[in-house]
């Protein structure tokens, strides 16, 4: 079936018969003639379709329902003057799928709510249409920068056997029928398991990702992640995508400079290629986003100790929920505020060492560590990163302090034992970035079909 | 630290001074002089470093050993007459991580076995290095065709309640103490578990998919995928990678003229940007390698129904170790047979209706569906895909003959209540398709950290 996309026609504005396939938006009859909306998910943009009563199916066109899936046969016509760039004169119209009257995503604003308990429908909605093409063009951008950067892209296996991060977070899984567990000295006997031993679903391919760095120099991972955690905020879900660089041959600078150029560069993408998704998000989701973005690709990130954030905070004159620490984390309203003050993302460097993981480089202080969190406006935390402890003996210790059992990554410590270098590397998770990008404040409405507790529909 | 990829050194083939950070593969010492090669895993090529002994650290360098990593500087010559375009002239040779004698990846030949038992290390090996940058690569060539060709990238959930594939060849997770499991009624209470309901990881986003194809017309998903099978073949695994696009307003010709149209770009894709890798797998897993994926892109394939192919089993006059028939698959041998007979990959479609799965369109004969297998020469089945069943009523009578039941999924049997059309769409095996492009003929070969039966580790 020969198809013209709606994008296409758009981004062409040429004069030409076309043949677009799609659904109806809207239906405009009247007695001679009327307009069809007709959306094919290419763009957001619909193509308005005039039709006359010199078709033969005049009447029968006139009563066409939303939802309904049809082909539309036309000329092509620019309308420079109107609103729409360009409209459709139809010489042919047939519907292909009906839809009954009852449709529940009719042409009129629904709560996010009635939407999520929608799921499967929402996409035809402006907003989600938008929300999820920014999400796959978002995606593209981010193959392509690394890939046009020379990175490889290595896909770190989900399923686990290490239980190196604690299996609390993580969830379990098993071929054996949970009803009728086989047993051996009171406990589950796993050896009956497909792999022999307990398996976990993994929360990060950082570990793996380290020893393809140390043979391709700079890999990323981008795959889905699991979180086991019981929290029901507007940033938490139980199962989301995650992008994973890592470099050899790169200190805490480099990964700076790296996490700012791929931003810059994902924002330039997704501004380039979504032009209208960008300008509906602003319109109806975040006044000024663009506007935001836009900005964002023009700055210089700042970079600031933790340290001195903390004096930030402290001789900012708020009064502050969570007191700020040399010694601890940066709440939520601190991270606001620093954005705020620094009116962009802002790196905070070197944090202290106690709230930090065991992989990461302790710094010549012995206090901190080559940490990174990039910290922006809204989302909050949007990257964290680190340069590793490359010396195995330090790392040994740091594990050991913290009880961190290095028998069932040995393979890992080997990183450290044959060639190994200065590395860095950094977490992002996906959808805060769509988030960021969109506008959107529940991480549930940038995912197509989210996993949060008591919540695994579709 | 300013570093300079060797990839790009022959990429631009210019006489510059440069700086290189990677690892020693060989070390040659003569007296007054020595010759090092350094690989930074942009690119299987090793870069030949000549050292002298005006550099100060002469002695030192002359005893660096396998494995360890290096920064050097120095002036790149170009040597058309050489066998590598390019060397360097060593001015700086500086040790950044030792490496000991009893290194296990020595420069000589690995049995694949020993390989495989140092997963964590074998990406360090010639071999391991070009099959996982033609990974890598032919993940961006996928993202590449289907974006540029307008599809949307959807993220469909890994984790699911819906029991509907069989809940036998689906992994369980978990979130409850499985020593320790809750009951009512004498069953595992899962109103405890994170969602209120006993949960499993997918094996397919098909069925998410075709709603969003029902909002976007053409999307396609990337991401891993599971299987329980307790089989040890060289074709399977737990766990590994898969593309499922799904494409509204497109029959079974039209899926076939996708499917043909998307390999030929990946395979030119993998030609363009993988040259040095695709040699050596040519030169070292499949002889001819190089010829026959050209060869591919310049064919057009042969499409045969599933009846004709058995009409040209049993007119072969070829004895079978299974007979062909008429209702049934067609077996290993059946596949090589007819790939060998037309040199190249066949689309066989038109499948008997029950052997297929109760989603696929069924034909007018009412014996066949409009399902297609895309074959090829040594791995077999790399594709397979269908029309979908958008009638609803024939959708329903064909779940109840196979026992599917609706209620779960009445979320995807709304794609045919509300603005339905003729749609089609096929999943692909990543690893098939990397075993294809590379001539590796097991699949624990193409998979970083591979998950097989009793075989979980890293």
């Amino acid at each position: 079936m020969k198809r013209d996309k709606v994008k296409v026609l758009f981004d062409e504005l040429k004069a030409k018969e076309a043949t677009v396939y799609g659904w109806v938006r809207t239906n405009r009859a009247q007695s001679q003639f009327g307009f069809l909306t007709i959306n094919d998910g290419s763009t957001v943009l619909n193509l308005q379709v005039v039709y006359d009563n010199t078709i033969s199916n005049f009447e029968e066109i006139s009563k066409f329902r939303v939802g309904m899936s049809v082909k539309v046969v036309g000329d092509i016509i620019l309308t420079p003057d109107a609103k729409q760039p360009l409209e459709m004169h139809a010489k042919e119209v047939v519907m292909l799928g009906d839809c009954p009257e009852n449709y529940p995503i009719q042409p009129k604003r629904h709560t996010p709510e009635f939407l999520r308990d929608n799921a499967h429908l929402r996409a035809r909605t402006n907003k989600f249409n938008a929300v999820f093409r920014i999400r796959s063009v978002a995606a593209m951008a981010i193959h392509s920068y690394f890939q046009s950067n020379g990175y490889l892209y290595v896909h770190t296996p989900l399923i686990t056997c290490a239980d190196c991060e604690g299996s609390d977070q993580m969830f379990k899984v098993t071929t054996l029928d949970m009803n009728n567990l086989p047993k051996a000295d009171g406990k589950v006997d796993f050896s009956e398991d497909l792999f022999g031993k307990q398996a976990f679903i993994t929360g990060s391919g950082q570990l793996q990702g380290e020893t393809f760095a140390m043979a391709f120099s700079d890999i990323y991972t981008f795959g889905p992640t699991f979180r086991t955690e019981n929290s029901n905020t507007k940033t938490h879900a139980n199962e989301f995508w995650m992008i994973e660089p890592e470099m050899a041959f790169c200190d805490l600078d480099g990964l700076m400079d790296i996490e700012e150029d791929m931003l810059k560069y994902v924002i330039k993408y997704v501004l380039d290629n979504c032009k209208a998704e960008i300008d509906l998000c602003d319109q109806f989701i975040e006044k000024g986003l663009r506007a935001k973005l836009e900005a964002i690709v023009n700055s210089k990130f700042v970079r600031i100790s933790h340290h001195d954030c903390i004096d930030l905070l402290l001789n900012s004159g708020k009064k502050w929920e969570f007191k700020p620490s040399y010694e601890d984390d940066i709440a939520k309203e601190h991270e606001r505020y620093i954005t705020e003050h620094f009116n962009g993302p802002v790196f905070i460097t070197n944090w202290p060492k106690d709230i930090k993981a065991w992989y990461m480089k302790v710094n010549p202080d012995n206090k901190t560590v080559a940490a990174v969190d990039l910290i922006v406006p809204i989302s909050g935390e949007l990257m964290g990163g680190s340069q590793r402890e490359e010396n195995l003996d330090v790392l040994l210790n740091r594990m050991k302090e913290l009880n961190v059992d290095p028998e069932p990554i040995e393979w890992y410590l080997d990183t450290r034992r044959y060639g190994g270098c200065v590395h860095s590397g950094f977490g992002m998770g996906f959808e805060r970035l769509i988030m960021y990008l969109t506008g959107v404040d529940n991480i549930r409405d940038v995912i197509p079909y989210p996993r949060t507790p008591k919540n695994c529909e579709y």
